[in-house]
């Protein structure tokens, strides 16, 4: 058997009102760390149906994870349904109350009486300390080994204790003796069909270290997972096939694991020691916005110009009339237009222009919607590129987003 | 007992490459029928675990509703599922086979082998067509009444389907007489405390119709319910009571229903027939990107100009150095300044513009991080507000956004 199955408490989730974003990323940990996860379940603020629930698990998996129902008011039952399940009673637990006394200390509020009610917790129950908020977790234990693990549902205080607290004690429950190390390249410019039809014959020889390919909005992911006895040599299994995916993907990896397409643009640009300046119609505003989102930014992002309306581009980034007349705003010349213009008018290094069609109007059979032009002037010269994009406005307006920075990000770190 | 419960069919739901969005679709649209919902599943593609889920579901409910698992891949088994806990044969359904096959007509396609197996249904089941995709859905009916019923789970087949179809087949199955109509009004420059202490006394006399209170960023929705036997009465119900909360919140309702705020601020600029530019430092983009997300912004968006490097603010909106040395790019003056200076710039007759510090450095005793300077220039005049907005740098920069949209949507809108 050896599996675990997952709970989800709270009558919001089966109201409409809140998705349970919890139970996704306790299954990813679940599984980089090798143990099985059958099923998943959500149920509401009632103590008999989340006590029922909590048995039937226990009929079929060695265990049951819950978040949500944990807090001080009438409504968190999730602990009260532990107790009656495993047929537990409810004990006052010194250091889970020293624990909360701790928090509000550190708050410098004063704790209310409610907030004694979750110190309370099963007979014998391994607890697993909050330190981000009132809410203790804790691993309860039938007597046949069988266990509930219970943590709260507030995102920011259930991902550090399920990776500081809960994993490491599942593990040894488990008794997982191999690690799961993950290596993600991120790549750009490539679509999900021609990455397989270059690794194809990687996907078939590889059992372990595995390979998974996750296509975003114009962009893939290549996933490397390895099992290993150690970190280590998890991390040379995976080195070898990461260099072979490296030369297969050369000029389309623009970083690994945490990186961003717009943190990689900016570390080019750091590299470069070239500042940058955006010129955008299509996108909007979007490109600004994602390198914006990326902490340091103003050390190489000079601002931008959202030239929505043609008398913008004209005005404020010198784009002839006579360019937009007679190849029309959403062309290759009225892109460089753009770009340069951006690139002199902001003493930039690097110019990056976007303009297209989003629609839902305003395309033609020349140009439909999703036609999109992207243009850069930089020291090296000046160079553009023409893309037809699919989807909705919104789609086509992401897309292009990730297109121009995926080509920025080409044009200013491959050599 | 007359209720249901949910089961989202899919292995990468339990391996967190996935969230399931579509139960808590489902779920609302469930809660807005009056239609109880106890429990919510979530299941790999493993035919024998997907059965016994349905023959306990059917043991405590009187339905399940599942998403996913309908395609045409030897890993869809939901059917073959179905089958197997109810008892019933699959059998070859002419409408649906019908149906598939115009589908691929009208993409232009040719159907696969493999697209036919999608046309067998249990025995007398109730056929959910799917003009949207080659998977059609069904209701599935055991001997003794209980159902099981099937959707696909790409959420633009499943919701048309929910909504035309299967919906109206429960309201009938569960004898539904009474309709559920909601208004929702949206909300903006007022906090959920200040909406709570203004119509407490509506909220506690108030059963049917029901209101309820829900928090974004930095902008609140007021939701009203009425249940009714028709839904000429139900809006009935809600005329007096959104007419009293219109009073009670005058000013701050900027739309309805399915209104955005960037929605509201455009419809309010074609009121005025004045076209808008935007200066942008903390919101780095983020207000271009929200307007130009609105199909036909092009009418009243002229663009913006993206000022993160102070060289910028000067050079390109005109803003005084000597202002900025005196006050602090983040200061009431800058922001008028460079409001002043893109109203001017590209010939708008409304620039709003938006300076601040949304960390996670930058911050000090005098402006923290989470300070926002918005201010607007338009044929009115010149005004600008000091915000102070909490949390990580994403959150800063999305609730400046909405800040400024609310305060530009007011100065515009309110006479």
């Amino acid at each position: 058997m050896s599996s675990v199955e997952l709970v989800a408490v709270g009558t919001e989730l089966l109201l409409g009102q809140l998705v349970d974003t919890n139970s996704s990323y306790v299954a990813a940990a679940l599984a980089e760390n090798g143990i099985d996860c059958y099923a998943s379940h959500a149920v509401g603020d009632n103590r008999e149906r989340i006590a029922a629930l909590f048995r039937e698990i226990l009929d079929r998996a060695d265990g049951a994870i819950s978040t949500g129902g944990l807090g001080p008011t009438v409504d968190d039952l999730t602990k009260e349904a532990v107790a009656d399940a495993l047929g537990l009673a409810l004990e006052l637990d010194g250091d889970a109350l020293a624990e909360i006394e701790g928090f509000f200390a550190s708050i410098g509020r004063t704790m209310r009486e409610n907030n004694r009610k979750q110190a309370y917790l099963p007979v014998g129950s391994v607890p697993l300390p909050n330190p981000h908020g009132t809410a203790p977790g804790f691993v309860a234990i039938r007597a046949d080994g069988k266990f509930v693990a219970c943590m709260p549902g507030v995102p920011r205080e259930m991902k550090p204790m399920l990776a500081e607290r809960l994993l490491p004690w599942l593990r040894s429950r488990f008794n997982v003796r191999e690690g799961i190390l993950t290596r993600v390249l991120h790549t750009v410019n490539i679509g999900e069909s021609e990455i397989d039809h270059r690794i194809a014959d990687l996907f078939a020889s590889s059992e372990n270290p595995k390979i998974a390919v996750l296509a975003h909005d114009y962009r893939c992911d290549v996933k490397i997972m390895a099992k290993a006895a150690s970190s280590e040599s998890a991390r040379m299994a995976i080195a070898p096939l990461e260099e072979e995916l490296r030369a297969r993907l050369r000029g389309h990896i623009f970083g690994i694991d945490a990186m961003t397409l717009e943190g990689a643009v900016l570390a080019a640009l750091d590299e470069r020691g070239e500042p940058l300046a955006v010129a955008e119609s299509r996108t909007g505003g979007r490109i600004a916005a994602a390198i914006t989102a990326v902490p340091g930014a103003s050390r190489r992002f000079l601002g931008g110009i959202v030239a929505y309306d043609n008398a913008v581009k004209q005005r404020q980034l010198g784009v002839p009339e006579e360019t937009i007349e007679r190849f029309g705003a959403v062309s290759e010349e009225s892109a460089l237009a753009m770009a340069r213009g951006v690139r002199d008018r902001l003493h930039a290094q690097i110019g990056l222009a976007t303009t297209g069609i989003a629609g839902p109007d305003g395309g033609s059979a020349e140009k439909p919607v999703g036609t999109l032009c992207v243009a850069i002037a930089d020291p090296r010269g000046e160079r553009a590129w023409t893309l037809h994009l699919r989807g909705d406005r919104a789609a086509i307006q992401a897309r292009a987003t990730t297109a121009a920075l995926g080509l920025l990000w080409r044009e200013i770190k491959i050599p």
